[in-house]
């Protein structure tokens, strides 16, 4: 049987389980490449570092020379995350003429035009099925399962810290911190999580989704993005007291004028797939115009669901499945115009939920529900609970000055001015807190 | 741009969509293909039929042989049903040197063996997508996108007609009967439905899925099997009151002493995701060592998802992975021993629900829990309601002299030993109803 040879540049978490299914597995994968996938070297940056896995003699180097001068080694499994120095370390790898398999989602969604256009001249591929949602396989999926498709809307729970965070918050009634503390013991959350938290992950996952399922060119930072870590205990109160789960969401939807992208936590209707996901769980709903919805739901991080999207991508490159998709699809071309526009994120249309920090005096719902009315936006539903001065016992518990009040579909830019001009109000105490229904 | 000549053989519902998604949407199939996919002959069995479509002159034909003896054509989609002339047709297309995407999960199922080594005796290919779970690609996730891993288990709901009668009988109180013929009025279900209410359709299908997540060759006809076709709006309203909704399952799990496989209604948590997919929609849970869960839902019938399934053969053939996964992977390969055997059903380990006619007297409970204990069988919760002459209103409703009882778990081999039993006891009054419940 023919062999493939292949390095690990980067062996942490995942690239610890790459090795692993390499190495334990050898005849599943040989048996579904056609030809031996041969572990040659891995390498890391301390040598002296005690490790999970038992590598055999001679694989593991502190040299990144070790592999870019072995010409037996024909596909780089690059694991290094961030952009420098692994942007440097995978040109320097294609130039010497191997094929990539990456999960560096941030380097894509940042450098993504660049590193395949690179590709493309020097006869290169690069996978990178473990660069979004871990173990379920979106990025085949969306490129060749679904191709017969318009794809016309993905909606995904892209961040798998950010749903536990949500989900243990919302099942506990914990605090943030507290749950932010518990998912860093768990190992679900970095040290320094604010990549997850912020939004931005989701929002790298998102760009390179839309340009996979739309043909979009977009700049991650340009996806109107919200995070998880300004979420309160009490608007995962109120959703639920309102049939609805706070997901963080990231939406790509075509619409005539244009595709509307955004990141932001969003009210799910309980029930609903979506609202469903717990945990480190990713889900990701896409409708195409032939398909209709599919459904996607797994393990969104982790060391074996991602080591398994990586190995799969080795896989089809062995087999030389990614260069024929490489070759058609011409993904990131710098040369290809993008074919849709983002739409002006003022424009896109959605309903809200207001949460507003009120004075209990008579007029506060009339001069809030004046100042939505003004703007165009209609109220769909309001909980307004008395106040415990009021001689009623029964929701003591609750903020007694909180306004909570739904709306039907308004544009953001509405959604918008009218925030600005009711935190302005003398009846409103404090920030109002906008957050997006889905429909 | 270079042209890949198509012909569709068969133009009922599946065939007219996929010669619209190749008319109507050419740039969208180019673009992912990498080449032109042209419809150059529609195969009709009667010409003077009206059709949904209008097809380019020429393109419409009612002789094979316009196909098979037309070099330029170089894939053929076989869209004809049941076992003959289809796989005469194939044969004569793949002898004639055309490659074949097919949705005839019956063909397979039965012929798979014959047809895949014919086929690579030919050096063509068969691409068979649309087999199973219509717009769900099932069949390239575990073939590509899961190959890291070895597949654990695969639970899905795969016929959708049958999952559509259940669930109105479940949500409208309605008889099988009506639900039937509600079905037949929608298209959901065939003027003789047999195929798929008797669970055959699905015994097929987990047959090739069993096939290319396992390696086991099975003859579906050796699957057990139980269709809907007996199910009562009783044991719908039981297992409601009991947490659970019946499903139409097809379960194939891997053990140490070999692989289980079975078709049957079952009882599945309500919450659960298999358990809240509805109507016409089918959804698979596949588990993989590696990846872990992986859930996939989608519309498992119907026209344009089945096309969608289809014409993402038709790219992948044309781009030329079908080609290398068929290579490689070697389906139903006559040289090729089954990686598994079957495990004998009688062994088959899991929880089971009963609902008994009984007569309402003193003992009953106690003969019926006494013939489960002889069988190893324990008891895990039981109903029964008192009889309306017990002076008791609450129930009235209920046939009053019904018990069910749900076990812990228990061989198969020994819940039937234990039906046939009970059956022949003086205190039960009728036939036994017996359903597995899912863990």
């Amino acid at each position: 049987m023919e062999k493939t040879n292949i390095a690990i540049v980067g062996m942490g978490t995942v690239g610890t389980g790459v090795a692993r299914l390499l190495l334990d597995h050898g005849d599943r994968t040989s048996r579904h490449a056609g030809r031996i996938l041969w572990l040659k070297k891995a390498v890391v940056r301390d040598l002296s570092k005690p490790r999970d896995i038992d590598l055999p003699d001679g694989v593991v180097t502190d040299s990144i020379a070790d592999v870019i001068n072995d010409p037996e080694i024909t596909v780089v499994v690059q694991l290094i995350g961030g952009l420098e120095p692994a942007r440097t370390i995978m040109l320097d790898l294609m130039a010497a003429g191997k094929d990539i398999v990456t999960a560096n989602k941030a380097l894509l969604a940042q450098h993504g035009p660049e590193l395949f256009n690179r590709a493309r001249e020097l006869g290169r591929t690069i996978a990178f099925e473990a660069s979004v949602a871990g173990g379920i396989p979106i990025i085949a999926n969306i490129s060749q399962c679904l191709s017969a498709n318009q794809i016309v809307s993905l909606e995904g729970i892209l961040n798998g810290t950010s749903n536990f965070i949500v989900t243990q918050m919302d099942e506990r009634s914990a605090s943030y911190d507290d749950v932010v503390r518990q998912a860093q013991k768990l190992g679900y959350a970095e040290a320094d999580p604010a990549m997850d938290v912020d939004g931005s992950d989701a929002a790298q996952k998102l760009a390179i989704l839309a340009h996979l399922a739309f043909g979009a060119t977009v700049d991650w930072n340009d996806i109107p993005r919200v995070g998880i870590d300004g979420l309160a205990a009490d608007d995962l109160r109120y959703a639920r007291q309102l049939g609805y789960r706070i997901k963080l969401l990231g939406v790509a939807k075509l619409a005539e004028d244009g595709l509307e992208l955004s990141v932001g936590p969003t009210l799910v209707k309980i029930g609903t797939p979506l609202a469903e996901v717990r945990d480190a769980f990713n889900a990701i709903r896409v409708i195409g115009d032939a398909v209709g919805p599919v459904f996607y739901h797994g393990l969104g991080a982790g060391q074996m669901p991602t080591a398994s999207a990586v190995v799969a991508d080795l896989i089809d490159t062995a087999v030389g499945r990614t260069r024929l998709t490489f070759q058609t699809l011409e993904y990131f071309s710098i040369d290809q115009p993008p074919r849709v526009k983002l739409r002006d994120a003022d424009t896109l249309v959605g309903r809200y939920y207001f949460r507003l920090p009120v004075s209990n005096h008579p007029g506060t719902l009339a001069s809030i529900a004046t100042v939505l009315a003004k703007h165009g936006i209609s109220i769909a539903s309001v909980i307004q609970h008395e106040s415990p001065g009021d001689d009623n016992e029964a929701d003591v518990t609750i903020d007694p000055v909180t306004l909570v009040v739904m709306t039907h579909a308004a544009t953001a830019g509405a959604a918008r001015k009218a925030t600005d001009e009711i935190e302005s109000l003398s009846t409103v105490t404090g920030p109002v807190v906008r957050l997006q229904v889905k429909d």
